[in-house]
């Protein structure tokens, strides 16, 4: 991020839900603590105080919200958690270490098929001024395969957790589909390892960004 | 726009504060439903339920608002409005009268000078599949020689007043380069003139755009 001191670092954890995203950041963050650096935990949305209102909106409107003005609110909450929260933190030389950032919309919309991924992405550029993570941890994690294998004294799927699987499938391999294209930032975890495995795995990622 | 069924007129009026917008969208109203139309009357921000939330945040938040998270919300309320009210109103044949659109953004961005106003079109544009009134009406008012006019008695103006009537003056300037734009959308209507020969004059185009 062109703003930030030499020394600020900006890590922030993609995968679905239940991939590991909160237990890793805690666990980084206490490694990095212990290391002696001043960590801020955020995530998107809502991590600032413009952005909590918005979540609210977007989270708990009774009633459909358009598509669009959906995706503008995610971009807008975005705008100010960089402008006011991430971007000051790197400027006083800290680690921020964020749970979800534009490669969760540009998955989930991808996902989605209702919005161009494409235009997700230019939206979310545009809003913050292009700014991007130093580092990306994808937690890589097959949730069908998962949930199959918890299933199988199941005789059938219905048609809802079919859809569901296929919903998770397509977020999963847009997330893959971002990294290889930006291998640079992404870092590509196998999330059904053991916990301490994933946690090694990124904090040598983590101590050769720092050191750079 | 495309969506709207033959039957239904979508009107936007535009200016700055104290034009006389609502004014004239009253009467307007009034006239249209003597003439048996049924008419919608709106604005931005806040015409929808969605919008309502929005509109709370970008007027009575407390504390400054990131420029792009504004004009992101601004854009979201549109996107909502013109998808749940506007449109749905118009494929029903009704007339929409509506206090400001996306000219009043890009107007009011120009003058500000903090974001590029072709982006903020665009942005809008993007927000709402490119949908446009039918007519835009421009009630265009010097509101600086106006009030230069009522501050006769006056020796001089403060620093801060002085800014003040330069925005304004940018305002207006703004509005008159759309409206010299797009000639065939726009309805310049000089806002000094006596309230009824405004809404004559408004009637009239509003009269021919039926009939077409």
């Amino acid at each position: 991020m062109e703003a930030s001191s030499p020394s600020g670092l900006w890590i922030t954890l993609e995968g679905g839900d239940g991939s590991g995203k909160s237990t890793q950041a805690a666990l980084l963050e206490r490694w990095l603590v212990d290391e002696g650096r001043t960590v801020l935990r955020t995530r998107e949305p809502g991590g600032s105080d413009v952005g909590v209102a918005i979540r609210e909106i977007v989270l708990h409107h009774r009633g459909d919200i358009d598509p669009r003005a959906e995706a503008l609110l995610y971009a807008a909450d975005r705008a100010h958690h960089v402008a006011t929260v991430v971007r000051p933190a790197l400027e006083r030389g800290e680690v921020v270490v964020q749970d979800r950032y534009l490669d969760s919309s540009v998955a989930y919309q991808g996902a989605g098929r209702v919005l161009d991924p494409t235009e997700i992405r230019e939206l979310s550029l545009w809003a913050t001024g292009s700014a991007l993570p130093d580092l990306t941890v994808l937690l890589d994690i097959d949730e069908g395969a998962a949930r199959r294998r918890l299933d199988t004294s199941r005789t059938r799927y219905d048609r809802l957790e079919a859809e569901k699987a296929e919903f998770h499938a397509r977020v999963r391999s847009a997330f893959l589909d971002l990294a290889a294209a930006e291998p640079e930032r992404f870092l590509v975890v196998d999330a059904a390892q053991q916990i301490d495995v994933i946690a090694e795995t990124i904090r040598a990622r983590v101590t050769t960004a720092l050191g750079s």
